[in-house]
């Protein structure tokens, strides 16, 4: 036990955000990653969610020796400033503008930068009994790495999001060589990012995309718009290729946008020309063709740039009939309803509007697909595989994919978050589950939201709320009782205020004068719930209101 | 304007569900189909939408002449027991299958069956003015009609759900030789199914479907399961037609395919060998490799017999890693969550799944691509073509395509639900905009629920409930002030419940003393949002209770 290398995710697996992974020998622990995770409908009025760190806060002798991170979304390094304040002081290193990302996102919560830069070509990291190596890898953010980590018991490629791409936007391709000449030593597990196992083929090059674009925005009489991800960098470089092209002028638009843009341009990862970006005050004195706008809002998020331009709410950007507006992104699973609205709302504004049920020549998935993947354990031959960042099907496609190369079934390892894995030299066996809960974050006030919170807000959003407000006499008789009854029909809150303040009265009657004001409050509750289960086969938060009088 | 044809959608506009056309001329109305909608994520507790029929209950002096109903989906004949009742007698025709499904669910609602039934080859229907025939469409569902309506402006080709499949199932192909016929009279406007008008090409044909669902079963070892729509009738005999080849006995789980299994076996469209089916109790009796399950929950419906089994809810049966479970129908966009929820869920039982996500073959769309609306409007030749049954951005790409079959844009007719067209001989113009609702019904007590209700509980689910109670004296005084908070995070409740009751008490003195209980509520309340939405930028529900002492 003592001398084995135990691998932990506790955040990333069977689902593809709020990444963070452990390794763990004798008493150092190595932490890759500190991701966010997104909140679908069904978490009521959460936006995200952080991995539980519980184990991490418990260190019982053990010592953080560092943390590396491999690239700049947000699913990667959102978590930080929710989870650095909790942990004790540890070194954090990441390549350049994974880095400027990081820092700058502490900085916005008041927290000191403290991420510090490696180079590509800057040899090993020593963290402890650690030896790190980044290796470039191409993917939807500029500088994105996948991490060699040389440990005690073997070698581990850590391989979060790739794709192969051999004509990239800014032509920095995946160091193949790199990944070949430190696989040579050997890999004990490749752990791989398996988001494209369920597509054929490879994924398109970032390069298909330009010819989309200059195509379209030659026809565009109107304003060129553009929504993509913020931390797209190589689309949003792309998209100002097609402007200077064409000569039209860029303006951005939306807080997350804009600050994407400040930070690469700083770092030299975005040219724009001198005079070629206008600010949105600056958009009344061109003419709408000759401008493009790259605007905030990919998944139609309410509050989004786009959203706001669609509904009239910005007073310099209107839609209008020769506008074209491509969304270069594809909707997350979940987000299909709010983007579609969107998309039907600008097409009856008249413009065209391009997004992915109509062309795919517009976006390409950050992510390799089945031949990539095949690719990879290929070219690292590692004795076992192990999908990381992606749903239980797609870990269950990768194995697929795995067992086509010839990996028995026993040497692809699908886990849960949670599930600790035990290397030794050879082999791996599976050790403790941790007990993660769900860490719900509000987006607004940054404070974690409790399970039962939201257990009561899915009850409130379905079913409604019901306040029995009773005066009870000193001897414990109910004098008053009024049904305050909302989130339910009409119909529904004159079925309960009818029948169940007597049923009320009536039973606690029977139970002859209970002083207790909580056991009477629970009995309300009882009788209440009940009754109206019965009536209308709902169960409406129920909060009773004794008073004495 | 008495001369004019009048056209008006009161659903299916802009919205794929929820289907009901109404066609007027002088004193006279035609229904075409009564469907339901559907509630997606954002319409908390409810699960179904009706059309808003109140124009039709206002019938000032007009007549309606009858009802026609073009198959039996859902979306185009749910609507019936919930709108029948509300509206006078008068007749109702569909082909068999179609009144069947009809009159089976007017009977379930307890409703005296009265949907008459037609043949294909009945010829003309009069009803008033207006001349119906029905034409044999393929669609995926057996006897699916266009109806092809003569009144005294000009003929209407009413082309709701259709695809052109040349080898369809059932052998029974669309009747191209009556729609060429009809057409040679002269179609002043093609009402069109648009769904399926953003994909390239021909939608594939439901033959297609056998060859994958072979090759799979004859690799399962254990369960063959599939689930569809219930009303995929063709797609129910596609599997029965593989169980038969490979002799494995079948076995029906859940309410809805058994009802459509009852209905379409009765009638002949369904043929099961003797001995072949077998139910649930006799599962045991037969090995995993022996039999195939056709099961309810294709869209991951919490309740349906897919999500039970896998839940393990369901003793007779289990998913183990022999099974192969196919999911032989695409997610309806806002299902995404719950469908591969369920997928995962399979998977991490061992079974194979197979999704669209994974392939395509086993399941094809029931709608026309662009090739076959763009045949159809060249084998009807109208002067006008005006979408139906699709969303705003379906619509923009079929005038895509009509415009490339030489339509010029104003005779493409882009219309909302509600939106009146006025047809003359020639031609056609906008006429009233009748203000519909969109009526929610709540599907366990089948009554609506108004829109104020779903805005509170929208309200109650993001930002929770605060119950205010205060007592106050006779002379108006505050005497005491209770704060509940409920579906709030503990950090924010007692956010609130630190400054608020202060806050309302100093400000009601200021007030000197507020003698009216309805003010003095409404006072609370304003205060109290006030201050909540300055410290949490949140709005929850705040209830008032003012008690005199």
């Amino acid at each position: 036990m003592e001398n084995n290398l135990s691998f932990i995710p506790i955040g990333g697996i069977g689902d593809v955000t709020k990444n963070m992974y452990l390794y763990e020998y004798k008493n150092e622990i190595l932490i890759v990653d500190c991701g966010l995770g997104f909140a679908d409908e069904t978490m009521l009025g959460v936006d995200l969610l952080i991995p539980d760190i519980t184990y991490l806060k418990n260190l019982q002798g053990k010592r953080i020796v560092g943390m590396a991170l491999t690239h700049g979304h947000e699913d990667h390094i959102g978590g930080l400033p929710y989870i650095l304040p909790e942990l004790p002081q540890f070194p954090i290193y990441a390549t350049n503008l994974t880095a400027e990302f990081a820092n700058e996102k502490l900085k916005e919560y008041g927290i000191t930068p403290r991420v510090q830069k490696v180079n590509f070509d800057g040899g090993d990291l020593r963290l402890g009994n650690f030896i790190l190596n980044f290796i470039r890898v191409t993917h939807s953010v500029p500088d994105s790495s996948n991490i060699f980590i040389k440990t005690p018991v073997g070698n581990f490629y850590h391989g979060s999001d790739f794709k192969l791409d051999l004509s990239p936007f800014d032509k920095k391709k995946t160091d193949y060589k790199k990944i070949s000449q430190l696989s040579k030593e050997g890999v004990l597990c490749l752990l791989s990012d398996c988001l494209g196992s369920e597509r054929k083929g490879h994924t398109p090059s970032e390069s298909t995309v330009t010819a989309a674009f200059e195509e379209e925005i030659e026809n565009c009489k109107g304003k060129f718009i553009v929504t993509t991800y913020s931390s797209n960098i190589s689309r949003v470089n792309q998209i100002l290729q097609v402007a200077r092209k064409t000569g039209r002028k860029v303006c951005f638009i939306g807080r997350s946008v804009i600050k994407a843009k400040d930070i690469t341009q700083r770092l030299g990862y975005m040219k724009i020309d001198k005079g070629m970006e206008i600010s949105t005050k600056q958009l009344r004195h061109y003419k709408d063709s000759q401008v493009v706008l790259i605007v905030a809002g990919s998944q139609g998020q309410e509050n989004s740039a786009l959203a706001r331009i669609v509904d009239g709410e910005f007073k310099e950007v209107k839609i209008t009939p020769n506008d074209v507006v491509i969304f270069s992104a594809d909707p997350i699973p979940g987000n299909e309803i709010s983007v579609y609205a969107l998309v039907d709302d600008i097409a009856r504004a008249g413009a065209r509007v391009i997004y992915s049920e109509l062309s795919d020549d517009f976006h390409v998935s950050g992510h390799g697909s089945s031949e990539e993947l095949m690719l990879m354990m290929n070219l690292i031959n590692p004795k076992m595989v192990l999908p990381i960042g992606g749903t239980f099907r797609q870990m269950v496609a990768y194995r697929g994919l795995a067992e086509k190369q010839g990996f028995e079934r026993k040497n692809v390892l699908l886990l849960e978050d949670g599930q600790e894995v035990l290397f030794d030299r050879e082999n791996a066996r599976l050790g403790r589950k941790l007990d993660l809960e769900v860490v719900y974050v509000d987006q607004i006030s940054g404070e974690e939201v409790e399970g039962f919170v939201l257990r009561d807000r899915k009850r409130l959003a379905t079913d409604g709320v019901i306040v029995i407000l009773a005066e009870v006499t000193s001897s414990g008789q109910i004098d008053n009782l009024d049904i305050i009854v909302r989130g339910l029909s009409n119909q529904e809150a004159s079925d309960i205020q009818k029948g169940l303040a007597k049923e009320i009265k009536i039973q606690i009657s029977q139970k002859k004068g209970i002083k207790d004001r909580f056991y009477l409050r629970k009995f309300i509750v009882e009788v209440a719930e009940k009754s109206i289960f019965r009536k209308l086969r709902k169960h409406p938060l129920v909060l009773p209101v004794v008073i004495e009088i």
